[in-house]
């Protein structure tokens, strides 16, 4: 755990979140500022930055959990599709220093926009609920 | 292979494209409408459309490549970040259904856009020669 990072912070329980998903190598949460409805990330809880400086078999394991969630999501909201997006380096677009993966699920011909709004905690607490794997 | 799938095809060699990289599990080759310099490909031979028909050890072993090709395009290119990027079904935009991966380049304090824009074939060969793997 890196002292100062929220998302290790999170990963440990310390920092309450809208939880989708737990085991013990990941942990995933509602984005609270989605870019659609149901935006989830998906954490190692083991600290890396980004893609570069994480060890293969520990991206094949975060992955795997991506897929999981993906699937129930998809199902469980549901949407029509979504998109992976993961972000390295602040020219991207990071703005926090720990690997995260965002599902981010689409509807219909809505536009594919990935622009945070800002969520409403109720509804997002309300969400998290429904979709708990 | 499955017919018809113009990605089935550029992955066995039949359609010609502009190669960063290859093995005997994927190929990676410039997008010829980039989001932003040095837009590439990365996608297994064996044809799935998505993430979720997709084994974990095959995204395992691709998800081991982006990161192997990204790393090089970093300094090769060189960039200063760059977007992880994955769609599935026709509402995240995803237009070739053969499971693929976008590594796309940022700089700078560039905008974060994922639009095509037309790209120049000749600009894009010499790239990829400069950048392969």
């Amino acid at each position: 755990m890196k002292n100062d990072c929220i998302f290790c912070a999170i990963g440990a329980g310390e920092i309450p979140c809208f939880k989708v998903y737990e085991d013990e190598l990941v942990l995933s949460y509602l984005d609270i500022n989605p870019f659609s409805e149901g935006h989830t990330l998906v954490i190692p809880k083991v600290h890396s930055e980004g893609l570069l400086d994480t060890d293969d078999a520990t991206l094949a394991a975060v992955l795997a959990r991506v897929k999981k969630i993906a699937a129930h999501l998809k199902t469980a909201l549901p949407c029509d599709g979504f998109n992976i997006l993961q972000n390295n380096g602040e020219a991207a677009g990071q703005t926090v220093k720990h690997l995260h993966f965002h599902i981010v699920p689409r509807y219909g011909s809505e536009p594919i926009v990935f622009e945070n709004k800002k969520g409403d905690m109720d509804k997002l607490k309300a969400l998290a609920e429904r979709v708990r794997l």
